[in-house]
Order: C-alpha cells, then structure tokens, then sequence
C-alpha cells in the first residue's frame, strides 16, 4: 500500500496531528510524520513535496496555522492529493488558517477538512487511498458502522435515563 | 478507471457546476452529473450515496450554495471520498456554504476546495484517482507543467510591455 | 396534546438541550428526546423524521454544531415545523453552526433559534403548539407575566443598593 | 383558519416580503400584510402585537434589516409564534439583521429564517398553522411533492443535455 | 443639571455598567439606574423612554447583549440622546449586540460606544451635558489632563525600568 | 446656539456626508463644513479640534473610512462630543471603518453611528444641542411625527394596493 | 540605490499592481516587475528571493489573493524586507488574502498594507530604502506636502461651494 | 546605526511588546522604548513622530489595540517606516486592531504585522535597517539558519519518539 506523510509546521501542532496518525495506524496505513515549515525550512519541504510520489507516498496530510502556507506549498510541488488541516490557535481561531488553506487559485487544489480536523484528515486520507483497495474500503465501512453502534448505545442509554 | 459523480443541489449551479465536468473530460476521466437536493430530494440523494461504490464510483463531488448540506450528506452515506464546493451566492458570498461544508463532524471528511472552485474540485478528483493510475499522473504533471509555461509567457509579455 | 421531539446529534450536546427537555416538562408539553445522527445515522435520522407526523409529533427540535445539518436533514424529510438550536462550539463559537442551519434553501424552512437556544426552542414549541390549545396559550401568557415580576424584582433590589 | 400577519418595517421591504404574501396565498391561508415600523411607529406596533392573538392571527412575519428590532418587539409584546425574517441589504449584507433577529434573551424566542428568506417565512407560517390542520398539511406534503418532481424535470434536462 | 438615565437590561449587566455610574458620579452628574428589558418588560421601557424629558432626564445610556434591542426601542420612544453600550457575552463576543446596537435606521441615532464601554458611555454623557455646562467641560478637561498624567508617569517608570 | 462642525477625511466623502449638512441645515443648526485627513493634515486637524469649545462649535462629526482614525483623533484634542460616521467603502465595506471608529479606548469616547449614517449624525447632533434648547427639542419632536405619519401614509398606500 | 523588486502571483493583477511600479517611477527608485507564482512556479519563485539580495534587490513587494502565499513564500526565502499586498477579489474581498499574508509566524514577518494598497506598497518601499538616502527622504517629505497641499485645495473649493 | 522606537498605547501592552524589545537586543539594534497614546497624549506622540528622523530614528514601531490609531497617528507625522502591531485583546480578539491598523489611506502605509507579532515587528525592523547594514543582514542570515536547525532538531525528536 502507497504511504501518507503527515507534514507538520511545528511540533507545537503535534497534540492535534498525532490523531491523524493514531488514526492511520488504526486503519493499518503506513505513514511517516515529520515537521517541515513552508516558513523555516522551505527548500527541504519543497523537495519533500517534489519526491513524496516517487519516494512511494500516495496521499499527504498537511497541518499549519495562522497564514497556514504548508499545505498549499505541499500542493504547489506534487500532484499527490494534498489534505489540508487548518490548526486552530492564536487571535482568529482557526478562521485566518481555514482560508489560507482552503481559497487556493485555479489547478492547485488543498483538500481541506475543519479546522483541527486531524481524525479527518486521516480518514480522508484512507478513502482516497481505498478507492484501489477494496480492503482498506472494508475497513472504513466497518468504522462506519461501528460508529452507528456508538450512537445506538448512547440513545438507548439516554432512555435509561430519561425513564429513570 | 472508476467514475467521477458531480452533484449539484439545484440546476442554477451547472454555469459553475460544468467547469468540473469540462477538466474531468480534459483529463479523461468517466463521470456523470446530476441534480440531488440533500433538502428536495433527500431520500433519492441517500440511494445514490449509498450504492456509490457498488455503481463504479471512485470518487464524489457536490456543489451546493448557502447551508450547503449536499457534501455532508453523501459523506454521510457513503464512504467514497467526498469533495465539496460551496457555491459563492445570497447574502454572505459563500462564506456560509464554505463553513456549512467544512465544519464537518469527526469521522465524516468532507474534502472541501475553494469558494465556486469547480475546476479544483475536478483536479483533486484526479489526484484521488491518479493515486493507483501512473497514466492519469503523468497527465497531472503534465498539466502542471502547461501551467508553468503559461506563467512564463505572461512574465515574458509582460518584461515586453516593460520595456516597451 | 401533540408530542415535541426533540433530537440531539451527538450526547455531548445534552447539557445544553436538556434545557429544552425542562421547559417542555415546565408547560406539560409531552415529548421525546433521541439522539440522532445527520452523519453517522442518517437513515435512521431520515425515518424518524418521515414518520414523525404520523407517529403523533407536532413540532420537532434539532440541535447540532459546526457543519450543523441535523435540522436542515428534518426539514427535508418532514413537512412538521423544524426548529434548529446552532450548538457553540470549536472554532467558530457557533457562528458556523449558526449559518449551516439558518441560511436554508427556497421551500424548506428550519425555524432558528440564537446559538445555544435551548431554552428558546421549547418556548417556541409551545407557541407553536398553542396556536391551537388555549390552555397552553394561558401557561405562555403567565410565564411572559412571570418574568415581568422577575425583572421588577430584580429593579427594586437594585433600588435598594443604590440607597443604600 | 387563524391568520397570519406580514409586517415589514419600511415599504422598501416590500419586494422581497411580498414573495411571503404569495406563498401564504398559494396556501390559502388568510393573511394581513401591515408597514409598522419598531422605532418609528413604536406604539402602534405593539398594540398590534399585544392585540394580535385575541384579532384571530396565529403566526406573525416581521421583515426588518440592519439593527433588525421588529420581529423582537413584536415577541416581547406577543406570546404568538414570531417568524423574522433578517432583510440583506446596506453594510452587512444582512448579517447584521440575522444576527439582531436571532440572537434572542431567553424566554422570548424569533423563529428566524434565511436572509431575505420570505417565501421561507410562509412555509414555515404554513407549517405551524398545519399542526392543527390536517388540509393545510397535506398541502405542504403536495408543494413538497412538486418541488421533488421540479428537480426530478431538471436533472433529466441535463441528462438531456449532456447526451446532446 | 438635567439627570442621566443608566438603563440595563438584565441585572447580570450590572457588574460592567456600575462602571458608568461610578463615572456620572466622579463628574458630579445626578443619575438613576433601573433595570428594564426591550423584550420581557416593554411596556414599562416605552413608558420610561417617552416620559424622560419630561421628568427631567438629559441623556440616556442603555446597555444591552446579544440582539441588544434596548438602545434602540428608548431611541425609538424619545429624542433625547440615547448612548448605546453593546454588551461582550455570549456566542458573539459583543459583535452581534455591537451592530444591533449601532446600525440604526435613518431618523433614529442611537450614539454607540465601545463594546462593554460602559465607562466611557457615561464620559460621553457627560461631553453632552457639558455642551451648556462650562463647569462640567472644565470636569472633563481635568480628567483629560489627569490621563494624559498617568501616561507621564507610567512612562517614567517604564524609563526607570529600561535603565536598571 | 453652539454651532456643529462636520469633518470629511476626504472630498470623496462629501455625496455622503451632505446628508448631513442638509440634516443640519433643516433643524435651522449652524454649522461649518470641512475637509480635515488626520493622516494628510494631522497638524490642522489638532488643531481644529483643540480650539474647536473656544470657537463656538458645541458637537464635531467626523466622517472616515477604512482605518478611520478622523473622529478618534478629534475626540483625543477635543472634549466636545464626537460623533463618527464610518464610511462604506473598499475591501470591507465599512465594517473596517467601523470598527476603527467605535472600539475607543477608555475615556476618549466616539458617538458611533451606523456605516454612512450622516443623516443620523446629524439627528444625533441636533439631539445633543436640544438638550437645552427646548425649541430645538420641539422641532425633533415634530420630525418624529412626521416620520410616524409617512409610515402611516404608506400603510395606507399598501392596503390600498392589496384591496385592488 | 537598491532596487525594489515587483512581483505578482497572475498577470490578472497587473492593473492594480502597476500602481507600485508608477509610484516607484515616481519616486525615481529602480524596480524590476515579474509574474511568478507561490504555487504554479514554486521553484522559479524561491530561487527568486533567495538570490534578491545578492542581485542588488532591497526591498521586494508580492502581491496575491485568496490564500495568498506568494508575500509569505518570499519572506522565508530572503531576510529582505517583503512588503505584502492583499488583493482584492473572489467571494471574501480580499479579508481571506489579508490574513493569509499578515498572520505569519515568529521569525519570518511579512510587512503587510491595505487590501489592493499597491501605491501605499510602493510609499513604504521608499521609506525603507530611505533611511539610508537622505535624497529619498527629502522626496518622500514632499510628497506628503504636496499631499496636504491637496486637502488645502480641496477644503477650499469646499468651502467656496458652501458660500455659492 | 540608526535606533528603533518602540512605542506603546498603554503599560497594559508591555508584557507583550518587550519581546520586540530583546528581539531588538538580541539583534544589537539601539531602541528607545515609550508609552505614547494617539489619544490621551496626542500632542507629545505627533511631537515625537515629526522629530523622529532627526533623533537619529530608522524605524518606528508602534503596538496599539481596539481602535488601533497609534501607528496611523504616527504615520502621518513622520516618513520614517512606521511597524503597526495590532494588540489582541477585548472583543474582537485583535480583529478590530488589525483593520484599524492595516486599512490606512492612499499615500501613508502602515507596515502591519501579526496580532500581537512584537517579536516580527523587530525582525522586520531589522531587515529595514539591514538594507544598508550588511553585518546586520549577516544576523538575520545566521538567525533565519538557527531557526531552520531548530527545526532540524525537533524533526529528529520526533522521528525518534515515533521509532520508540
């Protein structure tokens, strides 16, 4: 199976990117996580970006805030999908990385989930690389189902308690 | 190769809807197009969602304007990947839509591109699919480099009008 | 008397919408209160709302957060009024939720309340239920004097400390 | 069948709110349109509200933009059902009126709908009148009906279309 | 000297808008301080709006959150000035009551200050009054040099503090 | 009477900020008109403001756009109240203008009124000198009946044109 | 002197750009104006910055919409100063731009000015190349004479309408 | 060399701004560090700004919050590269103080840095003060490769806890 990169700027996004990972893990994906700034080391994360394809990487994750950048410099050097999680923090919130990641121009598209959405990014990352691989497509069926169950349990204990 | 579904929640999409169907076919990619409301026809959105897969998709894109449902609803109901566009329109130019496409909850990605960003939408279908398809990425970097190219002659145009 | 639904997306949601449950409970308002996913069970979701009218509903309340699509999923498959509580939450404190459950297309309306309005939600249950049922017409009118009183009590003790 | 009012706070409203007239017509439901303005005819405004539900309305419709104050006046004077409808226009672009129509103290709920979302305000007035109103029901059931089947046209349009 | 009137409306708004009083009371300006609610006691607040000039008050302050109503409905029911202080709370931040406070149709002002401005309401109170007061200009201009004062000497000890 | 000053950052101001004059002019206010840029004559505009109690004027309306810094920088040299008109223009359609006009530091107010509400400004205006000036607080007074008495002409108007 | 570098990420923002390019010809500073883009030229771009110092560049000016990299791809290829603008454009006007170019992270600053201030751009390239060129500082003085010249001007055939 | 100013609103912003200050120091740059108001000091901050150049001042650097007027004021009386850091801080966590400080007009830019970027606002200074100063660009070099071993270390830290 091809891998997932999961790119952070900073290990301070480390607590909300290691639930991708957890995740990845979880669906048996492969991957490798680093920390490449678009800012502070753009040579080395241009020429990760240029060599994920042939270095046998299939979809990678990219996490930044604020003039969130990483993910759209990722975009701009590979035409591996590119997800993008915009990271929550500082004075707007989330809401100035959510639209430096998601407004990107005409041909160099970020796949972008909500803002810390790491677990997401993640699954994302599974689906796409599932659309060759009927088992991993097993897998987030089951997830899938699994979360239903989860809401079945705790409807059925709202009831508990609600007739108490 | 699988097929490309592009969604759209009412007709008054498709002049920006048919920029996605215009870069599928320039890529060569299978797709069909459709109206579905997540509101008008929810139960019909539903079905197709759900035998996605078992038809011969690889990969969804939905477009819908205001409290953009649609993206939601098939991620939802399938677990193909999901690429949304929210639709620029009404009162807050899209950036309701954006939020409503996005701000998904964990486990249920929603692979959200830019504002009325259809031509994106179908490049990153392209990504997705390219992932276990060598000939369809060597069309991607070949469109990049088209790109580049068209940089460099807006750049030599305008060294010529410079020195004009 | 017709009964009020009132559906949660998720159990995190039930300190704030249990609100809702105690006001309903106030006016002797009989109803049931589910959790129901938009996203993780959405055929359950969409059955409960087919059925509601049949099964005896008169109103049916829906909360949810960020990417909010429960109400609108209700008021795609239910004629009965919808009325959508925006959860806060995250990064967007709401507005988000506020926006995908407001900004609803042509003919599907969801009756919104302010964000975190659970409160709100049930007496608007009971002025929708009391369009046809005097006697809890009467309970609204004595809740609204109710308040008054509070106000005026609230008056005299400031009265007092600014006296004193 | 109990009435419904219209209220908008200048004539200018009128072309947007008469889209709810229309609706509330195409429903047979009767209906008063009225200009009443919250701070320019502040006393006739809420004799009209107090006075509202012993004049045989059910459901009120305020319209009003910017510092939007009509449709919470007339729920501060009225335990009727109040459905606002934030107008778009000047600065905001109507995020101004959403706001101040739907962030309500608790206890005195708006029913607010979409920005400019007129013929909204009378479904949903429909709605709320049809709790107790079988005919009026299966009318919304019916209006539903051909919104599905509008769609249904529309999508064998453009399959029509792109066959061509 | 005509009064000022300091209205809330909620008694949980009394923690910031004292802040306005213990100003009027600083400047020597006689004021009361009630509180009463645009939503829950509107007769009462129309009552007092439209009885002020005649019982001697000069300016009024309101202060009010969320879909802050009040400075409107007093500006609605008389001519004299009426200071709004849009109240930080709840989902907005103050935002929401910042533009249902300020953006007020033509012919009816409301004078906004700053969200939780309540100090600063009152030394606008005050600029008003001292338009026909040249005792009370006199008061401001020593408050004005009293702050340019303790600019003085917090940059003294910011020097003192570089120099160690 | 006091005289009103009101101040333009720009002439490009001027086919908004008449309204305010000719507000002015019908209220028989003296006033002065000016054009001041606290970024391009900050010298002139001090000094106007400083000298502007001492030249007779009784209230200063400043009208900016963008950062308007115009009525801030009047009410830091000035005691008189300061009434701001944030101008719509640019990028953020004045919400940027009105933010930078409203948010004032503790004890400088600014009297905000909505985005290009010279009108109101004047309103304001006449409202402040009127507190002791009866006459003028008269002619407020008949303008507010007449307002109510246009309303009520175009009440007249529609149910005269919903009876054809 | 050093020269500015120009650099636009589309040759669709020439006409706004330009305005630099004539202001920096005004002030008589060398300049060069190219078409490179963060995403589409990523290479091209980054060798750009990284050599601008040793090519006798002194300041460099980027100007870019939506997620608007191109400012922030500079600043960390060069510690040249990157003066960013903010352009104008697609479904956030500009406030997606801004805050994808100012909210950089520690160590690596973009000096951001108004949304599409490509002149304001040009005003601060000379400032900073002016600290070292006492020529350059006489200029920018009297430009902003001639500024204040022209509000002279402008004030007095204001007030010559006033008289009329 | 020539000094930097950094000037501040309020006491209340040095926690923040002295990381601008041993920035500076750490970089070896001369600074004068002052609490100035735009409005409670307006005459002794447009002194300090009009005699800035001749004190021997390169650079200004000017950090204010709410209606962030600060470095427009100073902006305007001097043609020395005025740094505007907007401070977060009350309801708009920074929002409001960013647009104040940004948005400025045709002719007097502001260099805007992050909400709250104390440390940038020096970084950026000295890339000004550099374009003459080639040991000081030499700093910046060596500071811009300590930050990208900064990096390098972290990224091994985490390869190693991920080996573990």
């Amino acid at each position: 199976m091809k891998k997932a990169a999961v790119i952070m700027g900073s290990d301070s996004d480390w607590p909300v990117v290691k639930g991708a990972c957890q995740q990845l893990e979880a669906f048996g994906i492969p991957y490798e996580a680093h920390i490449l700034s678009a800012h502070r080391t753009p040579a080395q994360a241009a020429e990760f970006a240029r060599s994920a394809r042939a270095n046998g990487f299939g979809v990678l994750i990219c996490a930044a805030g604020m003039a969130a950048h990483l993910a759209g410099a990722f975009a701009g050097s590979s035409t591996l999908p590119v997800i993008g999680i915009p990271m929550k923090g500082g004075a707007m919130d989330g809401l100035d990385a959510l639209l430096a990641t998601v407004q990107m121009p005409s041909g160099i598209p970020v796949a972008t989930v909500a803002i810390n959405g790491a677990k997401n990014a993640a699954v994302l990352a599974a689906q796409i690389l599932a659309v060759s691989d009927d088992a991993l497509a097993d897998k987030l069926d089951a997830a899938r189902a699994e979360m239903a169950a989860q809401i079945a349990e705790k409807e059925a204990k709202l009831q508990a308690e609600l007739q108490a």
